[in-house]
């Protein structure tokens, strides 16, 4: 009938302006039955319980056989990690595969059978569940005693597929690797070239004092390449050339060419390529966003124009005003822009609507939130508005950012003077004074700021809720050292009490000092722009960051099944090789029967460090040759192709930002809700009517009436 | 007379074209002695002479007497350095001094006096011999003995001031400073702030056993600031965080928030803002050149037009081709150009240019210099066609790259296996052996070519130079070998004779086929993308180069002052505090009493060995707070900004490259010889008439007629 036809229209709009608003795809099955169950899987709590399922999944190694989760990371200190009986994570895993099979059916039967085929991430999807599910029975047909776990590899596959914002920058990165391979190329030439010269200029001579050169690092070709590969990376860097140097200063200048030419020239080249190809990343990933959005309120005004019927001579189709309304009210959207387009809605007095109002309509989705600041309360009594107007003032802001840089001098004067005296000696009193003046400050300024601005006004300011926050954190901390070790006298040194002794309550305190400092920031220009920027990068990094975790997870679980045995302990290192198994993954990383190893391991992806540790591991001779490759992969991998994508980003993010401030003036009292889309709109392309019909006709499972 | 003028006009017109070609400005005297005056000036015997003065005046440091210039860097080994007696240095620089004198009087007085007082480097070059004259005769009237001599410090003024390259960039740099200045004002807040943070967080402890991190880095302000400061170099960086990360894991996290917000945020921000400054330098300083150009030509024609009257109703004006023939054959210009626009003259059959024409007919002087090969010999026989067509074939190219290859391997295969070896079991039978023949190999190579593409144009290839001077050096050094050794034959270990060892001719020859083997790179798309990209790179840096040549004797001089016996030598360090006095002011500059840091200062500017130098001497205590300042900014100069600007260059240049390269479709044949000016002649624009003839009207000595 008409009526279940208008409800399924209906219902097929309300679908199709949540993608736009989501940015998500169309192409999916349209019937009654789908519409609901794709409300339902991409509902909040649906896509929240599948982000916890794939945390769990990730989070597992931690707990997991070779785990060593523990608070020190010194062997001699630390207890043995806790090892959980066998079948506790397995059913845990088989919990989170059940979730995964039930997300990659939903997925595939939403998407209809011919798209399917096309989808390749749901391929490897379900090639991947059926994997690990092998690999589980495997694992539990063993009693958990197999050595090689594959579906650990694989674990990082299911956060991948999961965001769409990844496999887009996966996609970018992949189109970038020709270009990096031709640079990593050029550096293996220039390497293999020079090792061969180096060969040759520091080959072994018949007085044996003469060769220190040669017996240090250009033995033979292994440890010539290696000597040059770590000299790359700067971390062997004088070193290196100490011994030639010392026999003839000419020596040097192979190694001046060697380090010039790969270092400062062809490193950078790498940086210049991936800059190169990831200018247009941003924009072009927000113009098809941009798409995607219109796009989907283009599909929403078809199937809303088809609900009525038109006469058949009419040129153009037209929605009607009532539907829109039935469908907003349904649709989960920003209550703000919802209310903004209502109220347009009612103010346009027809009620029928065009492609381009309907269009129209729409575009708040993409302004800026303006944010109003409520009012500011009105006084009656004269007294009161003078100190509203006092305290109010911009100048009573800079004022308190007077008396917390005072409070920090004074903190480092206390620190300079105390730095040498036995804590013994040390008199807490004059701090604990202090810090009592200037918090009792800080709280007055917080309520007459209230007094002046209104709580709603007051707590509308992201700064003032950082300060006001941090305030009342330090009240209750300084009454809580009071009720327990009572108030500062000359000669305050009371013995340890309850939770925390005072000196740590004090160091706490000044702590939070220091930090609350950081509300100077938006009132110095550049450094709010700086920290603006910043915040946007971060934004625009997840996706990056999300493929370092898959990268480092997938890492870490190589590096664990490589090495574990593989160690062979000298005597004078204390931790020996088999701790190697019972190690947490990530800080297992880059071995760490070393102390730097181990802690080398979380920021895997500083060059330095890395090669760093990469450098002893080779010099105490300890790891055989696919470790070395193993190493230099990484090194390749995590230090200099992430950090130049970085820093690719960064020049592009911040590019932009600093263009636009020359362009806009700053507005005083209200604050723009930036967004990535928002920092494009002026250079992004609104795409044509005929684009949108054209991939509207392309529809899988929409069928359009004209 | 009027002969006399049209001499003038003709002798103006001459050193306008001059100065257009040479990018010169054209706002100096235009009397005919000034004339004659300016072209002797920028004739290049006086050009050379002033260079080799520059070259002198700054190489004296050299052998002056805090001087280290020896093969060696060993104290140990070292001899002492060549005192050179009182009076010797000095009279040098004397007349260095008046070589300077001339040049500052020479150029003010072509510039004129109203220009003169406008022209703040000519100021600052009279100030700056003023000066030096002064500190040269309290430094002889000292006998040599007085310790602090300011005009060391001086001499790289006289460098600076005469390349006209260098002082734009120095301009551009000035421009930049005002935003570096804000991000290092961030880094200093963000080092302070965190340096506090530490020294709250790793307080002394009542228990000695668990505060090793205050014990090693956190001890008091200045300790903990430095240890912050070079963990921003990474220099430190696992060590640093070890004693605290063996306690607990947690503290980790203070470091990576540090490392991350300083090193990978900061850090490459500056890189950003530099970049975005010098996004358009290359440009802005390209078209700068152009309206030079554009000026001197329209100069020469408003001089040369204004040599005839013409008729005084006539709009344009008009320059005849008589005078522009007469001027042409008397201007030194390069001879391809001149013959082009000659031809071009006599093709256009009119005997007056206008402006526009006069204009065009200089537009040579742009143009990509096409070159032309020689054509090949034509041979009668049948049989040398034949042979001409399979040795001129490319694949014929490719079989000798083939070869230079299969060397190479050969090479590299007898060093894998000689590796171990003690010298005198080495046999040099094979290597001498294998050597041979593709020694000859090379030679006949070389012969087929010249016999198949004619000896012109087998040189008129710069990779045919290349490879043909190697080979013949190769053969002339086996030749040597030979007539020395004898031929090679098994157990060929003859004894010494002669300049080299066997060995050692082995090993020349070996490095040069090596070296040979980069005659592949222009075969390889990437490769030779790569490296015209860096020739041209090199190009544009040569003005980056000369101000930190500038900066680095700066800093060099003021380090000799700063540190002469101000350092106190500790007992287990070899060298001897007072041996400081005696070293070569470039490798003196980061104190040599380790030779680490000798060798450290050639590469003055890479950040890890700086800091790695400066933090030992830090570790050591050896050096003064003074001395930290120092240090910290030459970091920052050499290391931070320069490789920053390096990077923003080589960013710029090869976008641009890149760019160009998808644009245009290579040639196969016809080799460009490209330009900066060329790189960019798309984006140029043409200098407007109006804006030339105002420019021209604000000429100081040149009265134009209308």
């Amino acid at each position: 009938g008409t009526g279940a036809d208008n409800d399924l229209y209906i219902n097929q709009a309300i679908v199709f302006i949540e993608d736009a608003i989501q940015y998500r795809s169309i192409n999916h099955r349209v019937d009654s039955k789908s519409l609901w169950l794709y409300r339902w899987y991409y509902s909040r709590t649906c896509q929240w319980i599948l982000s916890l399922t794939i945390t769990v999944i990730l989070a597992l190694a931690f707990i997991e056989k070779p785990s060593s989760l523990t608070v020190t990371s010194d062997v001699r200190y630390r207890l043995p990690a806790w090892n959980p009986p066998c079948g506790l994570t397995e059913s845990i895993e088989l919990l989170c595969f059940l979730v995964f099979m039930v997300d990659v059916s939903v997925k595939s039967y939403l998407i209809g059978w011919e798209e399917f085929w096309k989808n390749k991430w749901l391929m490897a999807y379900i090639l991947t569940l059926i994997v690990s599910l092998a690999d589980w029975i495997v694992s539990l047909s063993f009693f958990c005693t197999e050595d090689v776990r594959i579906r650990r590899l694989l674990r990082p596959f299911f956060l991948l597929q999961n965001s769409s914002m990844m496999k887009k920058t996966l996609k970018s990165i992949n189109s970038t690797l020709p270009e990096m391979a031709s640079v990593v190329l050029l550096l293996a030439v220039h390497l293999s070239l020079f090792t061969m010269f180096a060969m040759l200029l520091f080959a072994r001579t018949k007085d044996g004092q003469q060769d220190k050169e040669w017996m240090g690092y250009f033995r033979n070709l292994p440890d010539s390449l290696t000597s040059l590969l770590v000299l790359l990376t700067t971390a062997n860097n004088p070193d290196v050339m100490i011994p030639a140097y010392s026999k003839n200063r000419a020596y040097s200048i192979f190694f001046i060419l060697f380090t010039v030419l790969g270092n400062l020239f062809l490193m950078n080249l790498l940086t210049a390529i991936i800059y190169n190809q990831f200018r247009g990343y941003l924009l072009k990933s927000v113009q098809s966003s941009l798409f995607r959005r219109r796009l989907g309120i283009r599909a929403a005004f078809e199937v809303l124009s088809s609900m009525k019927e038109t006469p058949a001579n009419a040129q153009q189709s037209y929605a009607s005003v009532g539907a829109l309304l039935q469908v907003l009210q349904k649709v989960e959207m920003d209550s703000r822009c919802k209310q903004a387009i209502m109220r347009s809605l009612k103010m346009c007095s027809c009620d029928q609507l065009s492609a381009a109002q309907f269009q129209k309509l729409f575009e708040e989705l993409d302004k800026d939130a303006i944010k109003q600041h409520p009012p500011s309360p009105e006084y009656q009594s004269h007294f009161m508005q003078k100190m509203q107007y006092a305290f109010g003032h911009p100048y009573f802001g800079y004022l308190g950012n007077v008396v917390a840089l005072a409070n920090i001098v004074s903190i480092c004067v206390v620190l300079v003077m105390d730095a040498d005296k036995q804590p013994s000696e040390r008199d807490d009193f004059f701090l604990g004074a202090i810090n009592c003046f200037f918090i009792l400050y800080y709280m007055l300024e917080m309520l007459l700021k209230i007094l002046a601005m209104g709580l709603k006004r007051y707590l509308s300011y992201p700064s003032n809720r950082f300060d006001g926050l941090l305030t009342v954190i330090l009240l209750v901390l300084e009454i809580a050292t009071f009720s327990v070790y009572g108030f500062p006298h000359p000669g305050w040194r009371p013995e340890f009490m309850g939770l925390l002794s005072l000196w740590d309550m004090v160091r706490l305190v000044n702590m939070l000092i220091v930090f609350r400092f950081l509300r100077i920031i938006p009132n110095m220009k550049f450094m709010s722009l700086v920290v603006t920027t910043l915040l946007d990068l971060v934004k625009n990094l997840r996706a990056f960051a999300g493929i370092l975790v898959v990268v480092f997870y997938a890492f870490a679980i190589t590096g664990i099944m490589l090495f574990k045995g593989a160690v062979v302990p000298l005597g004078n290192i204390r931790y020996i090789g088999n701790k190697l198994n019972t190690s947490w993954p990530f800080f297992n990383l880059l071995l760490y029967f070393k102390e730097k190893c181990d802690f080398m391991a979380l920021f895997g992806h500083f060059q330095a460090e890395v090669m760093y540790c990469l450098l002893y591991l080779l010099s105490v001779n300890l790891i055989c040759r696919w470790a070395k490759i193993y190493f230099v992969a990484w090194w390749l991998i995590s230090s200099v192709i992430w950090v130049n994508l970085f820093v690719a980003l960064l020049l592009e993010n911040f590019i932009h930002k600093w263009d636009r401030r020359c362009h806009r003036e700053p507005l005083s009292d209200i604050e723009y809700q930036r967004t990535v889309e928002l920092m494009f709109r002026d250079v992004l392309e609104e795409p044509t009517e005929e684009e949108l019909m054209e991939k509207l006709h392309q529809h899988p499972h929409l069928q359009l009436c004209r």
